[in-house]
């Protein structure tokens, strides 16, 4: 008798019972300012995921001796923005209510505040570990305050001050640069610091959100608002790595790939890729 | 002393107080369900507008003889869908209450809605003339009323029975043509009955909405959700513009470009061509 | 407890011990001639599959009425031919034993021949139906007789004289044709006696091979071969529904979409419609 | 001891001495005023050509029984329009001068200027026949006399009145439309009226120029000015081959195809099969 | 009343007498030897620069605090180089005599010397910075002395012997690097002496010329002759404010990107913040 | 009389006899695992060069000083990978035979097994130098040994221990990185062991095989399996001509360069150069 037609990331398929992370895909990119297409992400990058090998020589670790699942994309009311968080946030709460790590495929950056929102009721003190291009702390986006472009200052309205730590940022009105002085810890351009802030969070319970876009379009173009000037390919791998392998890492998300302007598929690679090497990591 | 960059659809440069038809373009399409990209679609009309002549053959005209001003984009909140179709109808009933005709590049379908309320504000009898390949006639799309796969079905709210003529219509779900038999004229494939219809509506007023995915995908892949088996580029200038030539237009549309999936620059030539027929036409 | 993400041609999730049909992909195109990448085509037909509908307005008739299983993707030796085709034939054989239709989706012609040898052993007096732009009526191809310009030759030297019916043909080297004059009823360029040969095998067991380049380049031009001249959608829409409903089909297959040469999206839209009326008229 | 690297379209491999047809390829595209790229149009023609046949069901013959040379492209220097049409004009001249016909791939089609300055020496009684989208009967483009928008006028300063047949012309300035009248026959749209033209030209010294945007874009979207509402392939085929056929045909071009913008391939297929059938017909 | 659709470079909207700094695009790329496209980048660079902030927390500067207006697009008569760098000139002529700084943005490398020639009629003792991957310093180009393969010769007619000071250069011909050793300063692959030449240059009148191609195609593969092996986006930035903030600046360009070739958007991306940091630093 | 149209990698037109070098394609991929297409590249690369200089000013070095003939492509039997391998063979052998340097351009990286065959012959202590981002390693790719994933392997079985010395790895099996500790000189991620490497191999006989996947996705996108986190191309420079110079190379071949995945034309620009260095430098 055949089977059913599976659809991994590679090597994800532990039964769930026995995995300690979970997988979980959000194709949700409602509120993009300027290029949409996150939403092919989740799939795009399972399909792709085949093009790497499961073992890390970084790491000398493998896929294969991992227990991870992939519960699949979340069907979405496509429009209705908060429905779409409560979606996330239930998805979430689900994994957490079984002690497992929930792993979330973006997507849109916005999708992290629902993730965060059932973070943060399992783990009242929880800090943010944030790699973007951009602040994300605008008020609102054009009267919007549920924007990819807000997300952060909306995190930042469930943890408040002193619990924030933005890498890697070269983009974002001058309000927000300023804003961020007093209320989160945000280092701008590369990960100079990340050493210091990893050793200020030992033993602490953190969330880790990683907006691709971090890295230089050479890298990683196939996102919504390209920003030159970003990390390399193994600057990102080593930090990213480095936080899931030192931190207490009880949640994370990576987002904003956007295949429909990964014309070389470049971009997807590379996001491939940062993925297995987290998990590895985690 | 140099002037400012004005951007126009090829000669669209009338004074407004002069023109009799004031374009405009509504870049939105968050409630697009499958592939989104329409947003851009008003700025690349616009560019791509001057790889044709303003003067037309067909009809033996040429637009700088017509009167018409280009009004440029509304801004939008984009992912607060009730504001957008708030800030449309605003626009039009301004064009409106200086006894213009609106004419509205989209964006995705849905924008179609907030046209038709500020139309049936003044035209409280007002019919719809709808070109589609697919019903729009849905109650909701994954539980959301505000989507483009239901537009028609919200303006029929407004409309009541026996007002919305649909045409080329090829896609749907069983209940929604099953509907459409008392609620709507809905006319399968082709443009069969057009001549009755419009002989029908003679001194009616009507709005145009024009989905352009009610052309073949050979003709006009750019849009969200390519349905093969339409009509033909000439089938539907003709139909276009009979109806914008007999009827009494009083606001149309024109939407469902997606220029991202218009590889070619097919889709949006024939988006071009197929406004300058309605613009000499109305 | 969340489930396994499964993946399918939309609908297409019943149960394998009541499905009547059974589709399979095979992602196989080591001996195309010009343009590689239909591999790819089994999946990016799944995923597309879903910007349609389930129901048809052609029809009148529902995908979630249907009993099928997608049985997802054969694993491939990758560079070995005669491997590929025993996997082929080994998975059709395992569906005929359980008097089931198989369905495949290629890949390349070539697999073609994996599932008519399985399909001989159960139906020895088997009719082959064969939709194409091309002969494929080689001896060989520089020296390879595995190739996907000879798959109808090699499907010959199975059945024998008379069995095998050639529609839309229009490309092809001379003495292809003048072969075909003796061997097979080859039909240039259209479906013109479709009807005739319809009624002559009523009651006969046909095996239905539709390779999608038999589509005009302007419809799909997303494959290896295009060949211009070709029918169009609405014209092979109907002659491949006329072949399900009116033939006793027992196994079909189509093949020949390559994805990474369509650009606009059109053709892998043609054949996820294509094959949804195929599903239907089973 | 190996062979030069000889690049050929497929098939035209005669000797100089026997050939009968001389192709020439002039990759200039300066003048164009939309979307350049027709420079790249010969290499792309002969590299694409190995896809078809060299066999023609359509008229039963084959390219290996006809004796043809390509003797590759002419060296430009881009920038100076005046040297590039006089270095055409030479190759053309060298073919004549052996009797032979010389056949050009352009290029953008101000290059046929350059092919009738030689034609019109050898045949001071010359006729046209030009199938385009375009009447290219400017007086100048935007000051610019040897522009592509105004190449048939050129050749009309050549000729005389009387002497130019155009067909399929659906885009042009009033004044172009109204000046023909009393200058060239000028056909919109189609060819209706080309089996009486055929009887008119008879027994005369005809060259043929066909500018490929005489397709619709769905077939031929590979072209700097997409203009939407075209011939299809077959009728383009139909056409060409009876002119070439039926008419003394002394030289001839095909020009426009722009594989820049030929996403799909198609365009430039187009162009390869409807190279081939002219071949064949002359 | 409704307003015209202006469209600038984003924040380019002061009031022509009050700003100090004059935008205008050349949509030019007639001499372009390789791939063309260049004509497509003034319109391009102005709708994707809305995907950048006003803000650079590299300058911590905002262009809505600065002054410039954006005159839009030279109208060209392509075909006609003279003609072309005529009306550059000119453009250029009429904000020199404003006393305001003429920002030109191209179109290929030849539309420099029309900007050069209005400079040295105002600013006889004129130095010339010019970053690029090629010399440009060609005799002439197949013939032709009005080529961009020769722009920075043309130039060096104008200024005489050592005015020009190159950087980044990493491809010509032989004769061409000879040459420079005594009538330019050709800096090599990078900017390694570009402090010292910023020291030397102090108090001089200053045309700045940036040909992109500079970058890496890693960073900037959307030009016509891509050239790898240049330096990354952050020693350009760095650079080019350099240049910019410590130079008396008159008048500069930046030119050659070429968006049909830039698949990703990333190279365009690279412009747009290019032309804000510049913008910010003169 | 009008000559054949010689088409060659730019300045390699010497007479075979003067030729010290003579270069070959061979256009296979059918091995491929994830993304086929090499086989477009030998092709693809001839017409590029022309975009770059003859003149190296990092070697100060001329291509047209230097003695090279292209012999143009293999014809393949595509489909059976034996034969295809035989004919690579034989093709080098013919030119070892006249004792030149045969320079082999890829299709995929198994071809180098042929030509490793004909040099071992030849050169029986035979070295290897190998750069790639794979160790190709494997025993057998789902059960078939003439694989790409597997060609260092098979070289292996010719050479024996010790002979092969591998640079810039980064994917493999675990098995693999385990097998090459007793069997190759594998240095994972860069060159950083070269110049040792180097010293050692002064007057062997070398084999050099350059996958230019080795090279980072940011450079190199088009490719099957883009693997992020390679070396720049300033590096692969530096190491390629280091080799070339500094050892005594016997035969070599550039292969993995996938034009269909090159949507901007950087990786094609970089093979390019690569190949102008090398072919300097021998």
């Amino acid at each position: 008798m055949l089977n059913k037609n599976i659809f991994n990331y590679m090597a994800c398929d532990s039964e769930y019972n026995e995995a300690r992370i979970v997988l979980y895909g959000v194709p949700f990119d409602s509120t993009t300012s300027f290029r949409p297409g996150t939403r092919f992400a989740p799939n795009v990058i399972r399909n792709e995921s085949y093009g790497l090998e499961t073992y890390s020589p970084y790491q000398d670790k493998d896929l294969t001796e991992c227990k991870i699942f992939d519960s699949g994309d979340i069907e979405l009311p496509i429009g209705d923005t908060e429905k779409v968080l409560k979606a996330v946030e239930k998805r979430a709460e689900e994994i957490f209510s079984c002690n497992k790590i929930p792993f979330m495929i973006g997507g849109e950056h916005l999708v992290t505040l629902g993730a965060v929102r059932a973070a943060i009721k399992k783990y009242p003190d929880l800090y943010i570990v944030h790699f973007d291009a951009h602040t994300d702390l605008r008020d609102d986006y054009l009267g919007v305050k549920l924007s990819h472009a807000a997300v952060i200052k909306r995190c930042w309205e469930l943890t408040g001050d002193g619990k924030i730590f933005q890498f890697g940022i070269r983009s974002g009105e001058r309000y927000e640069f300023e804003w961020s002085k007093k209320h989160t810890f945000l280092n701008k351009f590369n990960f100079n610091n990340l050493s210091d802030v990893i050793n200020q969070l030992k033993n602490k319970n953190v969330y880790f959100t990683l907006d691709l876009d971090v890295l230089d379009p050479s890298v990683f173009a196939g996102t919504g608002t390209p920003e030159p000037g970003g990390v390399s390919f193994c600057e990102l791998m080593k930090a990213a790595t480095e936080v899931c392998t030192k931190l207490n890492i009880i949640a994370c998300d990576v987002n904003e790939l956007s295949p429909v302007y990964d014309a070389t598929g470049a971009s997807t690679a590379a996001a491939c890729k940062i993925i297995r090497e987290m998990l590895l990591a985690l």
